[in-house]
């Protein structure tokens, strides 16, 4: 009796040194880490240290299994005998990085954090913060445009679509001023949301226009019409079908978007005042745009361009064959990527080059695919534009 | 030996059998159902059939107990051999309903739903489609307004936040006109994309314009400060966390939001041509910003306010004990709510009525604490304002 008293006694003594230690660990990540800007108020964690490694807790006592899934790698997580779940992450690039959780097989979005449409779902996102760098795409006190959701009828479509349409802040007050526009396309999988919410491409432009590093314009976003997975047809050739990905978006923006935004806004109408640029499928998308109707467009963007295999003597009725046509057409040309993905647009820009062809390439370091890679671009593209 | 291959062929017979079944019972459901229009693309499921009835269908192969959460029910979900789970919902009223999945006792969103921001988090949801009446809130072959994303800084939270800000079509091309100004506000556990995602305000809007039912006018719609969840402090007095709750807002709308609207936008900026309206919540942070300041607005609705326990005689400093000062100077005053819903609306308009107070009760059949309702009584305010 006396023994199993004293069992008792120390079985209750390492619950409370373990309940005790327990609390100490979540004090300690708390005093040197902070919430994630991307949760969604009311929520302590996901938190991250200045290292950028996160940590994860969330109060689950009935699930069996969980991970998380990020940047390319899935973390268990560890229960706590309170329900608890935990996980930390190595260190991750800043900027912005899709999560999920893995619960039982299933993949799911945290409760904690906004959500944001990439992954052709809406997915779990996190922005890891850094030092001086990041201030480009923060919110600074300089005057503010607007991301506006416009409704509009595409007749090539039969439907209604969204178009996200940046517009500056003297756009309110300029009121006889008539500005130049850049098309910008997100990646497959990501929607008209993802330049404003992931890419914060209206804090760029605030902050740039601020500046003086670029010239005020209207920026026009669409779905792209690749929201759903990139799924070939059993038995379709994969080529045909990868050229048939989000295709349906030509007719889109050649007739029914740059008309709609050409009546609705004060835009220049003129080819010398239109642009394009995307992001991964978006490059691709803009090369498909671009390259066949240099009528109406000047200038060309790429980042992390999805451009494989082209025959670039034969391609686009040979636009890249006459170098000098091309670079007279082609106010500015710029190809961008990450230092760690292999899209193979250095090799691209090399090629090109070597047939004479005047174009930009960039590299930013440190990056994969991913939204710093197409931060910096948008960045170091868009001061080229319109001058 | 012979028994063991009759009886390998039975069951491989009732496997087929089972299988085809399946197939059958999938492919009927196919055939009289539709694909909610909240599903993001590339997703079959969930369906609606002709009654309002939801059928879901997901492939977790590895899950052990999901269910369905959606209208306040819980539907059990039920396994085939494959790994696909489905369940079917009684009928539900027509409109927008927050839904979740729940995978081992945790609530998660349905990875084939866009996600709207409610129940304090990123939610799922599913829009039941209607019959005619539905036309006022869909999109129409009409000038098409915009919703506006503003980043701004408030000095009173010294913090970036963001407003909403619908404004008509006309907008773009009168430009020398000038506007009044809803502030319209959702409820707990919402923000600020709630009544353009959920509420569907600018088809309201843009079609009420056109038929000239009401004048164009610009909407804001700021988060409110009420994202994170309502949890009072340990001994904290109940009224007072309940009236603390959302009330960073005050100072927000009447000193930094109203103020910046007013720069930003060509509105009329005197009491005449400023309204506020919210529902739930956002009705009794109407109350609260609108009555003490009357020399700021002329018009107030509530939409399912969550309006308890007011004093109505002393209330706001005695503004519904002078009945005819109270009349003189509020311009409208309306105050709805669903037929299947218990806030005590219908009452509150009755004792105001009895004092002498002007205000519109205004009841949606059939619906109880949800959007249907709100979509329709903001049908129902709108025309009512700036004549």
């Amino acid at each position: 009796m006396k023994n199993a008293r004293r069992f008792l006694a120390l079985i209750g003594l390492l619950f409370l040194c373990g309940w005790l230690q327990a609390q100490n660990s979540v004090e300690d990540v708390m005093s040197f880490t902070k919430p994630a800007s991307t949760n969604v108020p009311g929520n302590d964690y996901p938190r991250i240290d200045a290292e950028g490694r996160v940590y994860f807790r969330l109060h689950a006592p009935n699930s069996t299994n969980l991970q998380v899934d990020i940047c390319g790698k899935k973390y268990p997580m560890v229960k706590d005998e309170q329900g608890f779940w935990t996980a930390t992450t190595d260190p991750l690039v800043v900027g912005f990085h899709y999560y999920f959780l893995i619960a039982d097989g299933m993949s799911v979005i945290d409760p904690a954090t906004y959500s944001f449409f990439g992954c052709n779902r809406e997915a779990g996102g996190i922005e890891i913060p850094e030092g001086p760098e990041g201030d480009y795409y923060r919110p600074q006190q300089v005057p503010h445009g607007q991301v506006r959701s416009c409704t509009y009828y595409a007749e090539s479509q039969k439907s209604y679509r969204r178009a996200m349409v940046y517009t500056p802040a003297e756009y309110e007050t300029n009121l006889e001023k008539r500005y130049p526009v850049l098309y910008l396309q997100h990646g497959m999988g990501e929607d008209e949301t993802g330049w404003s919410s992931q890419g914060f491409m209206q804090h760029i432009m605030d902050n740039l226009i601020a500046s003086g590093e670029c010239v005020p314009m209207i920026v026009v976003m669409e779905s792209g019409d690749v929201a759903a997975p990139f799924a070939p047809k059993r038995g379709e050739n994969p080529n045909e079908a990868r050229n048939q990905y989000g295709a349906t978006f030509y007719d889109v923006i050649l007739k029914d978007l740059i008309p709609m935004i050409d009546t609705t806004f004060r835009t220049k109408t003129d080819r010398e005042n239109r642009a394009m640029a995307g992001l991964s499928w978006g490059g691709f998308q803009s090369f498909n745009v671009v390259l066949p109707h240099l009528d109406k467009f000047s200038y060309l963007g790429t980042f992390s361009g999805a451009i494989f295999g082209l025959d670039l003597k034969n391609c686009f009725n040979g636009v890249f064959a006459d170098a000098d046509k091309f670079n007279k057409q082609m106010n500015y040309f710029f190809m961008g990527c990450g230092s760690d993905e292999n899209f193979g647009t250095e090799q691209m820009t090399k090629s090109l080059k070597e047939m004479g062809i005047e174009v930009t390439f960039y590299e930013s370091q440190g990056t994969a695919h991913e939204w710093l890679t197409w931060r910096r671009c948008f960045k170091e593209f868009i001061p080229h534009l319109f001058k």
